[in-house]
């Protein structure tokens, strides 16, 4: 209809997904580049009995400050299974929790991104998405089996027959940007996204507002800014570590 | 060791299992059948926010009967997502819900079989157990797509790749033993395994303790019954259908 009223189709052709969204760096950087490439994002987070709720405070900070379309904090226990000194009693290893080929860190929690996709998947039904995107990246399939590509793809393929999408020939796609980078990469094409890392927490053990500065997270964090010849923004508790 | 004392190794010989037990027909069925293969039992039930609480406490009393290791109940909320009349306030259809072709019926829930499936991983891998049992059947996959064989067998692949199952080289395996069985059969299996079905409840929409009679659950179930040959044990409000 040349001629006719100017009609804002902008709103429109945005396509819906799920972002998985922990409110750490990397799903941060995820959300923000899914933006950029002009989804109209579900923000999905999860309060599964970890021992602080400041990821799930910066989760809805974040979904805020990028205007998500919805944010929904899913609540599932995790502690009944045991198993991770994420959600139990188990000491978190201060430094890094380097494994030998073939080890799992201790901090692995049984199935958790398999029932982190799951819930997406359910969410990105309902909410008519057929991208989910996941921020696990090479740093982490070191360690965690479920962060490895074979198994994103694996988990795309299930996907695709277990939901009405199976019937409806538009596939469900897992989309994991990061899973080639380091996390120096990570924090640079988020830097060039704009993305405000002070925002974001990593600490497997934080104290108050600061970060310990020690834990397998926080080192890598550390680290990923050393590399990247960047500072990182947020509080630590050593802040000799923030320094070298 | 011969002649030397008698040792009973029966116990040890057990192989964990998990069993996912929703407190039906279908899954009590599939309990009695990995109980008289052998294995020792961790069940697993979910409070997912149905609209009655009966078929959980219908899973806690048949676990006891069959003295299942460990039986856990997971509290999910699917009802956050909405987009189903199991979960929220569409109302269930009465009568058989036959589906065209490639049509899902209205009481599917989203990607659910994925989720339960994912807690069942989980609590697979705490309790060193390599088989999940789940009681999906030729019935169900008739409409909901995470019921056919092809999904049962990408959650497998899936799943080896997901857990350290996959590092330590024995494979997790999804049992779905009524995959290719009516509910006739299902239902003669368990009379053969000594089931008692009077524990068990199908009905999406019962008033205290009868069933309707009219969901399309009480009606599979009455069906299976009739052509079995055998009189279904439960109370129904619509009394004249037990004798159809």
């Amino acid at each position: 209809m040349r001629g006719g009223g100017v009609v804002d189709f902008s709103m429109a052709q945005k396509r819906p997904a799920v972002v998985l969204l922990s409110g750490g760096l990397d799903s941060t950087t995820v959300l923000a580049s899914a933006i950029r490439d002009g989804y109209s994002v579900n923000a999905l987070s999860f309060s599964y009995g970890q021992r602080h709720n400041r990821e799930i405070e910066a989760a809805r900070r974040i979904a805020e400050l990028y205007g998500v379309v919805r944010h929904e904090i899913a609540r599932i226990d995790l502690r009944a299974f045991g198993g991770s000194a994420l959600t139990s009693d188990i000491d978190v290893p201060k430094g890094r929790d380097i494994k030998s080929e073939g080890e799992v860190p201790i901090t692995y929690v049984p199935a958790r991104n398999t029932i982190f996709l799951s819930y997406a998947l359910a969410f990105a039904e309902v909410t008519q998405s057929r991208d989910i995107f996941i921020g696990v990246n090479a740093l982490d399939y070191s360690g965690y089996p479920d962060c490895r590509p074979a198994y994103i793809s694996a988990f795309e393929t299930m996907a695709n027959l277990a939901t009405r999408a199976a019937t409806d020939g538009d596939a469900v796609r897992i989309r994991a940007p990061l899973i080639d980078l380091t996390k120096a990469q990570i924090i640079q094409l988020g830097v060039s996204l704009g993305v405000d890392y002070s925002l974001t927490t990593s600490c497997y053990d934080p104290s108050g507002d600061k970060a310990c500065g020690e834990c397998d997270a926080c080192q890598l964090r550390l680290a990923g800014f050393r590399i990247a010849g960047l500072i990182d923004p947020i509080a630590y508790t050593k802040s000799t570590l923030v320094q070298t």
